[in-house]
């Protein structure tokens, strides 16, 4: 657990703008809608869960594809959604690929969450 | 913007897992795809960020309605979505309902995607 002692300086307004801060344009807000969506499904999160924890930060396709029980173009289809909405990447080295997230797009989406702490004086 | 100084600690494993920690449990990727995909609307997060950053922390749904070119039933509809996926809570005093954004609920997304700062060493 020593690795999730530092987290990311999630307070860099320029990358991290808040829901509690400026208003979202229109554009932004289409564009995490669509991250929003490739989000929306239980096994797409189990995905990202799996690659974002794996072992040196990366996970082969072959180990996801076993995590399952569907069949690899499903898998596939899944990564191909998370890959288009800019959460994960993708290198193909000999007969796999290998995926690991992209982790400006997750700092990202950490800070849009973040609220200011509470002041009860 | 004095008070996006000070973040509240996500780095409490019991509330905010991060997506690269433990793996998540099925029932806990169902329930997150679901606020996920009540997110996955730009109108939506629009909405959210409105409320989120509302002076005194809550936001008139009359305030809400004149900023879209929306019908008050569809401003409506969206509030009930965000409401259902436990983001946002109302309460009607008078005429109106005044929405504010549940905080354990963004805290826990914030806490999803926060990663382990890199050590280049």
């Amino acid at each position: 657990m020593s690795k999730l002692l530092e987290l990311e300086d999630v307070t860099d307004p320029v990358c991290c703008a808040p829901l509690s801060g400026p208003a979202l344009s229109e554009q932004e807000a289409a564009e995490l809608a669509g991250v929003f969506k490739a989000l929306s499904d239980p096994v797409r999160l189990r995905l990202l869960n799996m690659i974002a924890s794996a072992e040196e930060g990366e996970a082969c396709v072959c180990d996801l594809t076993g995590a399952f029980e569907l069949t690899a173009p499903t898998i596939s289809h899944h990564l191909k959604v998370l890959r288009q909405a800019g959460l994960i990447d993708g290198e193909r080295r000999g007969t796999w690929v290998y995926y690991r997230v992209v982790p400006e797009r997750l700092t990202r989406l950490s800070g849009l969450f973040a609220l200011p702490a509470l002041t009860t004086s």
